[in-house]
């Protein structure tokens, strides 16, 4: 592979004021350039996985005392030989460094290289290699989770073992092919029927997952709405448990929408304050209520909330028929319990399902969380989860799923060539997902996203 | 020491997003407290200098992949045990990572507290942990070639050992006072003698050596004067080779002081450009004709220009005259030289120390350069100066001098226990530099500007 005849280098770590930086050398080369501005041991007679002291010198003028971790290929990160350098975090000198590293013969790595190189050199699959990218941004346990979940091997590994064995199905219903004039039949068709369920199955759960596993990489978007007055910034504000809206007792307060990220064991709910609903009179007011209407049809989650003390029946069940929106679970809210006695409250409307609060007392906020968790995790995550969060990976795996219902499909009636192109279209998008397929631009699409130094 | 007896960690790399974040633990639990954390090998059978991949884990969690850097003390930075955790640089993990290690029994860092655990621990002195400051804050080659000078020793290192020699003189003396009655004299007052002058004149050079340590360290002021469009915002701009003051042909266009910074060889030029200076007739230009009589006061470095085809010798005179400031050399720049025949610029006044220049033509800006270099560098840096850049070195320096003054000035004339207390007063400053004296507020003063991490 041309890419990994030369030694790329780039800092590894956030430029910035710090204590250390890091300089990473990786590529056939990384240790004799590292060598040869190092005074100290001898970098090419060491072992892998050494620390050496020392400094980095440009002929006679010292640039830095640093410590060198050295990792000899293929026990590294890229399975190259791969030299890190850290150094005093001044921009000045890592910038200096890194110049007489490239005079001496290195390249300045592009976003990704060091991660394409893993996978170019078989360390990571690609949906291993995605995954670096991904627990780099994550920013919830949920995320990170997730993440490394995915760099640990995740479903790929159980997709490549599945293929794999889909792979000999096909070359030997190649086989066939060649054979056709014969009439035989290589490849049971029973066994591979039974293949492809198996894989249907597993593949179905995953594109099942993705909407849960988008949700906690990227975030649940959440709507408060309600009639105006009905206290959604108050609850906006007791669930962040801070002053973020601006709450006032004028009715239709809230006209631009307010976002703000609520994190629940893990998740982030993105909570989107709205302007009341109602015949609104006015235009800015009426532009409020469409996008309302707009926000709830794009969110997953909707936290309906009503004033227990001042709703009528006949306005509730016509809120709670109008927001009603395919795809998207409602949670009903009955807010101001404060102003009311337990009777009253024992006579609210809906008390079966409404989840009744004070926001204003912060009454009960903590159960109203834990009802918009389960809202959005169905199930209890136990971290061991498989769940697909990339849309790449939800895109091959749909074609994946067409191409095998169309072999399915087939199985009895077309000839062995159609079912031959229909096989090998699924292996083509399974092997995207881990990488057995890829293309210089799929490549470039994948890594051009990672930052430099990674 | 109690610093020494606890544990503590901290990001030593920027924080925000890069590749990789590098947290540090210093101390004699550092190895234990990784290892309780640490699925891999155990760290606590490995030797010093080695690196070891796993996984941080908190229970059952996986927090992060990880490479782990160990490095028994006390071959280390701060001599004591040394780990550091190169994890994912997601600010998330980074901090999950930390806040569990400090529920293993680590406590967070302060700011320069790993340095200063080097200095407690005898690996650096007081200057050469200064110098860490230094190095991580350098942002030219100059600046940056000191740091590395006071580092690996500087000038402390032949400051302490005079310092050894005064401290035997000052026994001896002390066991004169024990025996005051007899009249002994155990300190050979001409060795003391010559050892107080050997100790002067080092410390009258070092003293000396500031002004420039001190411009390499910081910038040199550099004030750029002259009539109203002698064109000093051209040159200003033909110095930065790039269009950064508003050039009009309109006198009096620059009020506000613009600052530049021009590296030449390694040294930083603060340009201050400023309002032309003349009899200003409105109150803003009156406030920038002051300014900039301010400006120049402040500075080391006056460029006077002015407009070789306009001015009269009775101005140019008259400018020279009024701009000499004690302690800022002046340079003499006669600009517009493409608007004059060669036997015009023959002819210019002062031409034996004018530098003629066309700013708009960009003729001989190189030359000026070179210049100014040699106005503020007077001899050639051959980047092994020792060079004072500290104003406490400075301080503590002169403090020295004058205590060694009054030992000189009283060698013969006052008595023993006199002379003893200069000698002391003079061995505590000395001290202080190298740090063989300290107390809690100074350690708290050095310490406390470091960065956190470091």
């Amino acid at each position: 592979m041309t890419q990994t005849e030369d030694t790329i280098v780039a800092l590894a770590t956030p430029s910035g004021a710090g204590a250390i930086g890091v300089i990473r050398l990786s590529g056939p080369d990384a240790i004799t350039i590292a060598n040869s501005v190092f005074k100290g041991k001898d970098l090419t007679k060491q072992a892998t996985h050494t620390l050496h002291y020392g400094s980095i010198i440009d002929g006679e003028l010292i640039l830095d005392e640093v410590v060198i971790s050295l990792f000899v290929g293929p026990k590294s990160y890229t399975r190259e030989n791969v030299i890190e350098i850290s150094c005093h975090g001044s921009n000045y000198i890592i910038e200096s460094i890194i110049k007489l590293l490239i005079k001496k013969g290195a390249r300045a790595a592009k976003a990704g290289e060091f991660t394409l190189r893993a996978f170019l050199n078989g360390q990571l699959d690609l949906s291993q290699a995605e995954a670096v990218a991904d627990l780099i941004a994550s920013n919830s346990k949920a995320s990170q989770q997730i993440a490394l979940q995915q760099l640990r091997g995740g479903f790929s590994n159980q997709l490549a073992q599945l293929r794999e064995q889909l792979v000999q199905f096909a070359s030997l219903i190649e086989l066939e092919l060649d054979f056709a004039e014969e009439d035989v039949e290589f490849a049971n068709r029973d066994q591979l029927k039974q293949l492809i369920h198996t894989i249907t199955r597993i593949i179905g759960s995953l594109i099942q997952s993705f909407e849960l596993g988008n949700a906690i990489k990227n975030g649940v978007n959440t709507v408060i709405a309600g009639r105006p007055n009905a206290g959604k910034s108050t609850l906006l504000n007791a669930l962040l448990n801070e002053e973020r809206a601006i709450v006032s007792h004028i009715a239709g307060t809230t006209r631009d929408t307010i976002e703000e990220v609520l994190n629940i064991q893990g998740i982030n709910f993105r909570l989107i304050d709205t302007a009341g609903i109602r015949e609104a009179t006015d235009t800015i007011e009426q532009i409020g209520v469409q996008r309302t209407m707009e926000k709830i049809s794009q969110s997953a989650l909707l936290i309906y909330v009503f004033d227990a003390a001042q709703i009528t029946i006949e306005e509730l069940n016509n809120d709670l028929e109008s927001l009603q929106t395919p795809g998207v679970t409602m949670l009903v809210v009955a807010n101001k319990a404060d102003l009311l006695s337990n009777e009253q409250l024992l006579n609210l409307p809906h008390t079966d399902k409404a989840i009744i609060i004070s926001a204003k007392e912060k009454q009960h906020i903590d159960e109203l969380k834990s009802k918009i968790y389960h809202a959005a995790i169905k199930e209890q995550l136990s971290g061991h989860e498989t769940l697909v969060t990339n849309i790449r990976h939800l895109e091959a795996l749909q074609k994946t799923e067409e191409s095998l219902t169309r072999v399915l499909d087939g199985m009895d009636t077309v000839t062995s060539d159609f079912l031959s192109m229909d096989i090998k279209q699924a292996l083509h998008y399974l092997g995207e997902i881990t990488g057995a397929v890829t293309t210089d631009d799929l490549l470039e699409n994948i890594f051009s996203k990672f930052c430099i130094g990674k």
